[in-house]
């Protein structure tokens, strides 16, 4: 059978059902933990903070399928299934003799894969009867998704932004609005958190943390409220499934069998999505798979972290979760573009890193660009700085094959597009941008901060 | 044979040859006349500014089938077929009985159809051997087309950018920087015009007009350079036929009879290539379609210009054309957002106008607004503010269904997303936008300047 170009599956081969790799997890990611006592939180403790459904699959490691409620898969329907793309242009521009693919989730107006959680936890929240949901929007992406899932469902979506990109990220910002999202730049006077904090720093322009503790302040003091969370969490993962799922039925019916699946990894809701079927057949011994999660140099939880338990967010409100992390004090450099800033890593993929089912290798950011540009020029979608990690390790990999000569078929996940990314490539583009690797003692800073458990 | 919500056409299904609507008209298109001598234009005048093979192109009113050469059939390959979508989402809400689909064009990286015919004009300046090409990019969408095109072809992209809508749409520029392209703010100190304009208006932000003549000047006096324009011409018309092949093979494959054709039109490059096809048909005898062409209130060429010869560009160094026409001077009330803010209409579908074989409507931009922010929430896709309007007349359509019962299908050209549109909608998003028609005396001092031929 001729590979086309593009595969997309039809209706009828769309996944029904998410993979849960944590079902064929021989040792089973660590418990989160409840803060305050440090004994493994309950369903009714997470209840309070998350849509209960949404905590019963967090807390879910033993079923391997979980079915897709209609609901979501009529919204599936809208921009999905996302095309396996055979990137023979740049096989030819590289002149390797490996054989490249990518799933690209980036046409969709979010813009990249984030909108396959979005709805899904908008429509448990509004199974539940949920008002609304709050959130803090990273670096955007997730946000606008978010903005959508709660446009259809009719919910109220609450976003905490942090003030300054509120202001540096208009557009982002407009997009969120356009679908009906109440955007506030934090700290804000609508929480306790928000109004001690600008009393203390009367001209602070926000962060992360407070953003985090905001959304959860709103969600937990306002009835019919809940936080919701676009990645590092185990239902995220089981969610992005749909990734991994379409991409493994594409390549069975065409006979595509990856030596090397590559995945950009921040949280770890992409590359978990991704390799989640493939990890399931090599845990199950049917298949092997080299797997590789690409991050930045500058912010290299894998690469470079502990395996601790430790806050999954700043503000110490969030349980504590095992996992690859750089504390939950560490802040990239501000020269660090894009996402995938974040301290620590999914407790699925940092358990399978440390078992050594998956490698990881860090990229610096003016490598990543360089990369970013050289894919746009020769398959057309710009791609997003974090999409572009994959895309250096790809090309690399790619340039590895053609010195071997090996044919090897190199897979990786392009997350979406970066078309709100316009800043940081225009830094690149006038010679601006720069790279930072942290120390080792900024790095052992961090994991002296770590908490005792 | 079930109708998926996304129809996308299998590689083998995707057309090999583009439709050239003029070999059917019975009336031919007036000739394009030269400004100087008032004769038509020769082959021979109109490669001084075109390339060869597309003044050709722009000359032929009799071939109807030219084939689309192999190397443009490959790059389309990396982003085409678009999809036919029916907006199953869409019908719910409104609780109409009819039927609408609309062909999304605006899964690529220059967020329109532009590039349809950027690629062709790109590889047509290629096999000529020309160094590289310039233009001015419109509302953006056209400048980004044609540096993805010409990245691909490893040809020179120079891209004269009024000044002002370079300092206000920075991320525009940086895609096209991204893509290679060199993007000089005009009046620029590089050509004859700009220095000329430069020294007249020292603090001048710029104007289309200058823009454009900046950019031919640059094709005609730099060896090895012609002068590129993404909407109006003819050969624009040609090339973007793939659209409306695609979408009737679509049709024709499932089953589907459009009783209402509609698109939006600036200077008649997505509304011509979409209906070309179906024109055919209803020339030939063999089907009617109702065709629809939306415009903007503020720019309302169809619905009140004069059918009349008119220079192409403000700076009046084209060749006339004979078409629909607000007066080469006019410029749009500074409320008018997006594009589609073009003086004239494409000589082709101005003949088809003024033949009663298509209709035209003008909407009001708050109206369009309004549809764009609906038509998010319910069907996913951000529009392009352009593509809103005929949005806006789909829903008006579907809405009259509902009164009379109507199961009428109802077809509209999605031409692109809005993602660089955003300060459109901040503008709607906080109540600030308005509309505005402009009153009879204001058209009338424009036909004054018509020129006589």
């Amino acid at each position: 059978m001729e590979i086309p170009y593009k595969i997309y599956l039809s209706e009828e081969e769309l996944p029904r059902q998410w993979y849960n790799v944590r079902a064929d997890m021989k040792t089973k990611p660590a418990p989160l933990l409840n803060p305050g006592t440090g004994q493994p939180v309950t369903l009714e403790e997470m209840s309070q903070i998350f849509c209960t459904e949404l905590a019963r699959q967090e807390l879910d490691n033993d079923t391997p399928y979980i079915d897709i409620p209609k609901e979501i898969l009529d919204f599936y329907r809208m921009y999905r299934p996302s095309p396996l793309v055979r990137a023979y242009f740049l096989e030819k521009a590289l002149g390797t003799p490996a054989k490249i693919y990518y799933k690209f989730e980036g046409n969709n107006t979010s813009g990249s894969h984030k909108l396959n959680s979005a709805i899904a936890q908008a429509y448990y929240a509004k199974q539940q009867g949920l008002k609304g949901v709050t959130t803090e929007p990273g670096a955007g992406q997730w946000g606008t998704a978010l903005s959508m899932a709660c446009a259809y469902f009719d919910l109220d979506c609450r976003v905490f932004m942090v003030k300054c990109s509120y202001e540096q990220k208009p557009f982002r910002r407009e997009v969120m609005r356009t679908y009906g999202a109440n955007v506030t730049p934090s700290p804000s006077e609508t929480t306790e958190v928000g109004r001690k904090i600008l009393a203390e720093f009367p001209g602070t322009t926000g962060s992360l943390g407070c953003a985090i503790s905001e959304a959860v302040e709103a969600a937990v003091s306002t009835e019919g409220y809940r936080y919701v969370l676009g990645s590092v969490l185990s239902q995220v993962l089981l969610h992005q499934s749909v990734i991994g799922l379409e991409t493994m039925a594409a390549c069975d019916k065409y006979g595509i069998v990856p030596d090397v699946i590559i995945g950009c990894a921040g949280g770890g809701s992409n590359l978990g999505g991704l390799i989640s079927p493939f990890m399931g057949r090599k845990l199950r011994g049917e298949a092997d798979y080299q797997i590789v999660a690409v991050e930045p140099a500058s912010c290299p939880s894998l690469t470079r972290g502990r395996y601790a338990y430790d806050f999954c967010d700043t503000g110490k409100v969030c349980p504590l979760a095992k996992m690859y992390t750089l504390g939950s004090g560490f802040i990239p450099s501000p020269n660090h573009a894009g996402g995938l800033r974040y301290h620590g890593m999914s407790s699925v993929l940092s358990e399978l890193y440390d078992e050594g089912l998956m490698e990881a290798r860090s990229v610096e950011q003016t490598a990543v660009f360089e990369a970013a540009t050289q894919f746009a020029r020769i398959e057309g979608t710009l791609p997003a700085p974090e999409s572009s990690h994959a895309i250096r390790a790809a090309i690399d990999e790619a340039l590895r094959c053609k010195e071997t000569g090996e044919e090897k078929t190199i897979l990786f996940g392009l997350t979406g597009t970066g078309y709100f990314d316009m800043v940081a490539y225009q830094k690149f583009n006038d010679g601006q941008m720069s790279d930072y690797i942290p120390t080792d003692d900024e790095l052992a800073a961090g994991f002296d901060k770590l908490p005792k458990v």
